[in-house]
């Protein structure tokens, strides 16, 4: 660890979430002068490695938190309700990774290539988005800038590790059972926490987390109203159908905006979004390229292609959006607002 | 085979949609007096069983359908081309699976649920539409024709076996080499006639059919086109975004549709689809109830689920849409028009 830096804690570092945040942070060479890896009481004892160090897992209390200038929590909403007014009560700054305080008005809700500017908002917690919502905003926003935006339809092809470790265990599991033609054993998705369980190898869930009494579940709530938020833009009409795939890692998003600039092109969306941070067009029908899964997984960018104009609506257009759910979904978007509060000198020394 | 009946053949007998044509011939009991399945020269020779007798495929040539009543056709579209007319001038009534002849305007494109009475005006050939068309229809006639209907945007979840039986051992071949980090073997998919193959297993691929000029592939120009041509309205503001996915049977649609009447609410598009013919209602969030590939695929309905109001437009709705794209998507389709000409007359006895 470096001699100057940021006595930086991590909460849930034994999760999925979590083990991405402490790869993020050593890869992207983010200046942590101390590491404390916290988890549940489970957990604790668990050893991690972070810049060739192997630190023990401590169980995160309110005193954990003594001493930590930043605190990236990603270890569900209940602990992050717990415990993230604890850890800014000792002064540190809070990332938090769950949906606990992303509709709070008083709470910045920030992917920094979006809307970095609202960092200088915060009260202590900044929230991170949900990762459907991440990947949108960050292929829309170019486009809102530029042209305008009213309209957002889009359905979703995510990925099981949005749900976790275990159910991407499960879902390989079930693949076996399938090719094996043996009984197929469901315990996890499409929720955990939900009465019944499916079968999610060779077969796609049109459930992602609870149902609202509207008959939209909590997921595309969560994209409907965190986009709005994101953007600023409470008259923006968005609505989302979210669906769980036997994919590893990697959401994509067939996406439907209407712009509210007439006379737009492929070839003008195409301009903006070669020159968005963060963004790779990736759009040659002609040679086959369009964004999938499994390229994206591991990667940091967002990517985007198969931009069509609608062939009836003039301000129309249809897009393909694709990233690593676990990284520019989660942790890397973490990570990425610690280096802005930095740049932006909010990160106390 | 029956004594009374009629005498039909079917073209690409030993494929996968010809095979589920002869089942499901058998299966609801159309009277068949004789049945003479044909294919290629390269699967003649091959035996298939039709209601227990085993039966020697043919080659199909122009005299293969002297004396034949009803043809039902699935081997590929220049097959069709070249062999329908020829039957037509022998005096068969063809029904033709594949995309040959479906926007040729004097030829009737017929869901029976839907345009029955196109049929009337045959000319000889009737058409099946695509398979995720059909399903489409089945699920949005019965909203148009109560509250009609200015816009459907889908986004579709393919199955495989869409591609053939050739792409689902692809599917079932690479999801194995995923999980033993074996190299993984690309021939088929996402079109076998394209350039480059893609790995399917744990991924989406939004490819579909070959790419057109404007950007959208066939397969969702097929969707656009026959879906107007279908409802018999060319105003009908349609796009799609189709995507494959490791499923084996079983095509799933998130549609977006936008219709004419206003105060039309989530119960009224119940009560009309609880009513409609070859559809199943499958809607109650509160119990996790909605369709899903694998509940569907062997069966003959499409299913419906997921229905919700749009939160901005008071005239749009959302809607999951199932069905076996085997079956009510082909070879069970074809067979209830057959029932249906049947039923109008237009089969010669």
């Amino acid at each position: 660890m470096s001699q100057t830096g940021y006595r930086v804690a991590v909460v849930g570092a034994t999760g999925a979430v979590g083990q991405q945040m402490l790869k993020t942070l050593e890869r992207l060479n983010f200046p942590v002068a101390s590491l404390l890896p916290l988890s549940s009481k489970r957990s604790a004892g668990k050893k991690i490695t972070f810049k060739g160090e192997e630190i023990t897992v401590q169980e995160a209390t309110p005193e954990s938190f003594e001493g930590i200038q930043l605190a990236l929590f990603s270890a569900g909403g209940s602990v992050s309700k717990a415990l993230a007014p604890e850890a800014v009560k000792r002064g540190a700054i809070v990332v938090d990774n769950t949906s606990a305080f992303r509709m709070d008005p008083n709470i910045p809700l920030v992917v920094p290539e979006v809307n970095e500017q609202d960092l200088k908002e915060h009260n202590g917690i900044i929230a991170n988005p949900n990762c459907s919502t991440i990947q949108m905003v960050v292929a829309l926003e170019p486009i809102r800038k530029a042209f305008g935006l009213n309209k957002i339809v889009v359905s979703t092809y995510q990925a099981v590790s949005g749900a976790g470790a275990e159910a991407i265990d499960e879902m390989y599991n079930q693949s076996k059972q399938v090719m094996n033609n043996e009984e197929v054993t469901k315990e996890i998705l499409p929720v955990g926490g939900d009465k019944k369980h499916y079968q999610i190898a060779f077969n796609a869930v049109p459930q992602i987390d609870l149902f609202q009494e509207n008959g939209f579940t909590f997921e595309e709530m969560k994209m409907i109203n965190e986009t709005k938020k994101i953007m600023h833009d409470n008259e923006l009409h968005v609505a989302a159908t979210c669906v769980r795939l036997p994919v590893e890692t990697g959401h994509s998003e067939s996406i439907y905006i209407e712009v509210e600039k007439n006379g737009v092109s492929v070839k003008d969306l195409h301009e903006v979004l070669q020159e968005a941070p963060g963004l790779t067009l990736q759009d040659d029908p002609t040679q086959q390229i369009y964004p999938m899964a499994i390229d994206a997984a591991g990667k940091d960018d967002v990517f985007v292609g198969r931009i069509r104009k609608d062939l009836d609506n003039t301000t129309g257009f249809h897009l393909w959006v694709v990233a690593d759910n676990l990284l520019k979904g989660a942790a890397l978007n973490s990570v990425q607002i610690a280096f802005s509060l930095q740049k932006l000198g909010l990160l106390k020394d």
